[in-house]
């Protein structure tokens, strides 16, 4: 995640999230650490993973104290196994502890999804489909998820309701019909975005393709239905199949000729990546 | 969530959401409907499991548009089948339209949590044991996550590092002991909030009831060293037992003659419950 | 501009607006108004061209007493004529004399986009091209000024650097070359958005639509060159024309057989379409 | 503007701008700049005006990142010619894409409207007029505007509701006639603020200067008007004239003995300098 | 305080009052009161004083849920006894409970000030002289705080530093002098604010009439000292005294011929007026 | 006040005061002060007391100029005396001119409580008596007055309506009982929080403690009475006397056996301490 996107519109959520968890003071460490007291921590692995985050992961300590240091011995992106350091971070100790959760919060949940999308991707390698996200993300929590699909390989589907055009069932009951639609939709937004449209038969499907739609979602149809679509379909509109797809269930889309594959769980299902800080200890400043 | 807890905290949170799927319009939906147009639309469970937010589902499309209107057919904490009409919703179908993706982020994870607390509730049943969350909830998702593991019948520790002292080893590291990180939280904030310390072994137990913490927590013991430190304790404080509890492996933890059982996964490993919206249509509003 | 739209990405600037004209209180109607009074006012044309913005200048009244009435006797889109009146507000006489000025700037900066925009589409008229906006727009006006270019009659192009690709100059020099510039974008952003590149030169333009750009941008290139670029890409892109096009020197790119024209004047040169509220008085709550 | 003036109340503005332009990230610079990447690039001018706003130019750099550097050239209010050089910007070549526009919109406006200004000041040349803006300024942008009317050479009026009292046709209607109205306003804000009051009549201008107004507004008068007002009030109230001034219109008030001309064009129909950033190019960090 | 006052500049405040008082959920009455319940409370004055602040004491109700109504008995500016009933308010319980404290402790502190500044404006009785506030208010509450001292009879001194020139000691030593600092304020804002300088000897007093200044405040001078400026100046400029002045010291004031008395006290010194609501009980919605 | 409290909830506040005093520029600065110019201010002392919230002193100036430096020859909770130099502080002029009001509004009126406080727990002396204060804060000032207290040698009560549990005779009255509400509010808020109760008899005090409050708080009950409930709670709560206890009256309650007294004095009846800013010199850099 680049500083520019960090600045202007991560750091107002992970500010969010550092109120959310500290409206008043953090009692604990005030208690028991009145004053400034330099130390370091260590982030190790616990589970075996991909690592995505890492650059949010220290935006919650530097907007803390932006004098917090670190020494990131990985990099988004890599693979991390049961005891890997993953970075030593260097700062006031109070900063450490109260700055912990939060900071773990958002890097075990990217890391998870970072991981499910890899082994996701895994099992559509040789295929040549692209792994494809959604909007089923977390609220307020969207860029972060979204950045760890990419990381895990995967690719992102639209950020939102904004910037992509997506004819879903109700779009075109309320539009008459699939082909209405995408006309519709080419006459209301004829630059910049793709058109794209679900379709659940073949009939609609030869409707999407002839009303000139770019991409044609396949959705919840048979992988026969699927294949012929394929072949109705034949290049002139790129296609992307939907419908409760997961890692367990995705590997049987190899062989069927569909460009993207979109899934959902990437971001709904994945389960967090275990990591901790450990071992807080105070350092002299001259070390 | 009260009334009073969505307008003063839960509202930012949810435009925020919004303005995150929607940073301008709804392409989509502006493209084939220009115009204000009355519909409803279906709530259905496609799983089992507990409903949990539905004021936070409705209060997305409210925020859209305060005269939509629903009709409930179930209550938070209610189980759903799959099938199960869950609400009727009346508005501009725009309004529908637009807010749905958001509205079913937040009903499905809070649902799932829900879900999820209820089955390891029903896991502890008969022992007394009460079960807690953790702060390990996703950023800007805390009052949604905890509120669902209220109605799935949990029980929330604290709810950040305001509103309870909770002294871990790093805490304990400074301090320079149990017993000392005890007095000195007692010195620093003496009244309202309760003293809880961590502890991994039955010399710090030990310290630690001898300090006066009114909680101590056992963190990763042996359920030998558990029921040690209960007998050891005999009531002069309440014990949580914590460390890597999940659904899977809490029922051991029955006849340890521990007060309370704290579990991050209540929040960061549920699965979301399958819910969907579904049969739009316009209706007249004489109807 | 949609209900969904105003509340969500524009109230906050309409009142950001407000408070910009009124830190503190409104002292010039405080000390002749003291108290509620109901009162009417009339919004006048005094120029002619196309009206555009009526929902947000009534908005700037709504937000203040959501009491305010509006009797409009013209739509968005309208032409209007010196001495026309366009709308009858109702409301308390301190909403009417303290929202006056933000509601006019508003209005008469959309309606002058509106209206310059509306004669640069005649000036096109019969040419099948389309006329499109850019991001030279006022800064936080955006949303408001690319809404008066559609009702304008023109059309949008990206709203932002978040929902659309195009490779400038810097760009493609970074890349190293035209090809390599779209190649890395398609990687990047493979879904959703098209690729459009800028070109200078007939070589670049050769390029960009071998390395299979959805949309070529020809920048200040002569007549004679963009007719040979049309030409050479034959279909395989869309092609949009950019370079100082305002409305005095866009007649001659009629014939050059272009798909698009974009014109930063529409929003950076426009003059304002001169309005006023006229008539106020103090009506019986019963008339 | 001073650094006080531009964090207090500029940098939320220019932060809402960045985020209009950029709700997530910069797609196209992403795509082919992926990682950090020191360079330079040209402000140039290719009109011949007032520069205006290079503070808050450099300030939209300086808020995606802090390191970036300037070597101006020119200071606001000196005049530029086609192909000058304004400034050299050194910094993260991906900030100074994702900037650009953003940076370009103020300063061409600011500049726009300082040149247009100047040259109006010019036009009351010799006749002790002093020019003055109104609140006929860009929603969110007037302290921009404001400045640039100073850095022009012309004078602010107030600059709100709040910090300064104008009673117009409308507030003396409300009080029953010009002498109530200045002494309500009297009654009700006796102290800092002086008290203006709009006349369209010579017996309107006398009752003012009875009722003690410091400054009389002299509205849509003829020139003869005028000349009686200023007779008639012969230096017992400041004189302002007001009413569709412009550059083209304003050469005739030079004779008329009035103190001060408003004119709401300067900030309306101002239009926008041009000024380009062109050359970019990496550097070595070391050069 | 007037409803566009309130909502454009006082909501925020008072919506961040409550979030400081109820970060998350108001513990106590959601545990014993888990329902919607109709109810009213009666707010009493407990000791003698001028009453202000009703319209901020009701908004902090009416923001929790906008049917709460009230039955006022008193308006802003009445003097109240023990033992009055002020107000009836009905509502929600749990948003009576909720927000009792804050609106509390706004009317509280206004109706102090407004009481403290009655007292003051008595003890100048007959005098002609006008009461003025100062800067010295409490953070976040100056709009709060200058509203009571008008209801109290008083007047307002400028709101901050935006809405009126003030030449203190130090801008008379940055200038130069009082005659050059007046002369830089004339030229830098020659519009809409008055001039006001403070001095300290009788020679800068001459200083600042004769260099035009409006207003010239009189900073802890001696009585006889105050007594020779007013016969210096002879109305050519209005005065001001001003320096430790509170109720028990300004009497004194009366004979000297000034025209104002600034007092930081009636803001930052005022106790509160003691108030409380009582007798809380539900209703039936019939009754 | 450490710095993380500072930047995460103090921040927003002291900005928010700054722009209320400056929602604009600082016209009678920059009219005598248009460059930067380095300088040197003293604060002073003027009154005997505990100065308390020299942090937030300073970051008022830090947050305009990061630059700007402090020599400080106080601490938090020291006693200072009239004419005391505490502190030299260096920066740009205009920075020291702008800030002055808005820091000394905050040093003066937490230095006031702290002072207060200080004076209120000598009264104290001896007893081993608590002092704790109450929720009786200025609106949007609590942390900033709670810290006051701690520095002045009093502890915090409860800082919201969120992070303590304490049941008011209107709760009592909704739970039907003292009993009642006790064990509603343990079955609701069953961890980390301590319950406590108001009681006006000593029947209820009976209650309470049957019920298992962890504190009881004893509501304007006479001293026999307060008395009588110690000897009946005899050590298995904790007691609280509250009820319009200020430094005047406080000293009788010394001997009654009771833990804790809090006073809503301490914060809404403090006077502030008389502080200022003065001997303003430009420096040279190198001096």
């Amino acid at each position: 995640m680049n500083d520019i996107n960090l600045r202007l519109n991560a750091d107002k959520l992970i500010l969010g999230a550092l109120r959310e968890d500290m409206p008043g003071e953090d009692v604990s460490t005030n208690a028991v650490m009145p004053e400034y007291r330099l130390g370091t921590v260590k982030l190790i692995a616990k589970q075996e993973g991909i690592i995505a985050g890492l650059d949010v992961f220290a935006r919650v300590f530097t907007l803390l104290d932006e004098t917090t240091s670190f020494d990131f011995k990985f990099s988004d992106g890599d693979m991390v196994h049961p005891g890997d350091l993953i970075c030593i971070i260097t700062g006031d100790i109070r900063v450490l502890l109260s700055g912990e959760r939060t900071a773990l919060n958002y890097l075990q949940r990217m890391s998870g999804i970072a991981t499910y999308t890899h082994r996701t991707v895994e099992a559509l390698e040789g295929s040549g489909i692209k792994l494809l996200d959604t909007r089923k993300t977390t609220p307020n929590n969207r860029i972060f998820e979204k950045y760890a699909v990419k990381i895990g390989g995967g690719n992102n589907h639209r950020t939102g309701l904004s910037d992509g055009v997506m004819l879903k069932d109700n779009h075109i009951g309320a539009a008459g019909g699939v082909g209405a639609a995408v006309r519709m939709a080419k006459a209301y937004a004829p630059f910049v975005r793709k058109i794209e449209v679900e379709t659940e038969t073949l009939l609609q499907v030869k409707e999407a393709v002839e009303a000139g739609a770019d991409i044609i979602m396949l959705d919840n149809m048979s992988d026969d239905d699927m294949r012929e679509a394929v072949k109705l379909i034949n290049g002139r509109a790129e296609t992307e199949c939907s419908g409760n797809v997961t890692l367990k269930n995705i590997a049987r889309l190899k062989s069927i000729g569909i460009d993207y594959v979109s899934s959902g769980a990437l971001t709904h299902s994945a389960q967090i990546l275990d990591l901790s800080m450990k071992e807080l200890k105070p350092v002299d400043k001259e070390a």
